[in-house]
């Protein structure tokens, strides 16, 4: 699948087909994490890649009641967890280089985008899901102290296409030269 | 360019030709970002698209001396500087919805990925410019006050290829159901 077409064709899928995912197909989205870029070459991921339905259920347990992406979580066949090892990303010698602290945040973005674009690609549906209680995942997976959990996606087959959400024009957040409003690019 | 090729073919680029970049070429890079998921589909992305050698001279100031992307800013014929809009991305009603804060990083991190791979698929080559003054470039720039420069990147035509830098093996960072070293996906 073409680059481009896979970034504006990529939809958050919340409805999922219970059908397995080869592993062979897995680890293709695991590679396309792998070769991300980060911090000085840091590579600050980790992933949990979880296929136990009793674990998928607990790890329901830490989103909020209601939401949409609980039932993505029961019925995509893998949820993977994007955990990130703080105080690398951003640092050197232990030292935080620039006025936003740690860079884990855009680093694990990085790959989540890679990990997103791969899946779908592959015919695969994936989810962003940033909002959930991190320490309850992070004390059900057994995470060490030193690492944070960052943000988790179901992956698997989609159950039907979704439609994009309205996105602002090129003209809403383009400037030219300087900050100011463009008269288109 | 196939998507999975792509990610694995995108290199940092610190040598560019001084070639100009189309318009309608630019745009398209653009659109990347455009289509980038945030959250809640917040989209608190702001680019700012630099041509002005002079301009891009003075934004080269806000890098430490002797780094090495000094000469890229200089080269390439486009700086691209990615913001945020604090306070949108991980809140709700004003209020931070995750132990994380503010999740600007995260989505700025989402769609930078976005853009190097749209740039690298049109042939153009970027390389992510954390480390720098920040402040400096927004008073450069005239960054309102509700924004933060995040990360830059030159965006032009390679001069060489890059070769990659070593990564970890899927082994070093997949875990299958919890937290340990897997054997194996």
């Amino acid at each position: 699948m073409d680059v481009l077409d896979a970034i504006k064709g990529r939809r958050s899928i919340r409805k999922y087909r219970p059908d397995p995912v080869p592993d062979e197909v897995l680890e293709k989205v695991l590679e396309a994490v792998r070769w991300s870029p980060s911090w000085a070459n840091t590579q600050c991921w980790e992933v949990i890649a979880i296929r136990e339905p009793e674990i998928k259920a607990k790890a329901a347990e830490a989103l909020p009641p209601g939401n949409p992406a609980l039932s993505s979580l029961r019925d995509a066949p893998i949820l993977l967890v994007l955990c990130a090892i703080r105080n690398l990303s951003g640092f050197k010698r232990g030292e935080a280089m620039t006025d936003k602290g740690d860079w884990f945040m855009f680093d694990i973005g990085l790959a989540m985008e890679n990990l997103c674009l791969a899946a779908h690609s592959l015919g695969l549906g994936t989810v962003i899901i940033g909002l959930f209680d991190a320490k309850k995942i992070e004390s059900l997976l057994g995470v060490p102290e030193n690492l944070s959990v960052v943000a988790m996606t179901p992956l698997g087959y989609p159950q039907k296409e979704a439609s994009p959400p309205k996105r602002k024009e090129l003209v809403d957040f383009v400037h030219l030269e300087r900050y100011r409003k463009s008269e288109g690019t």
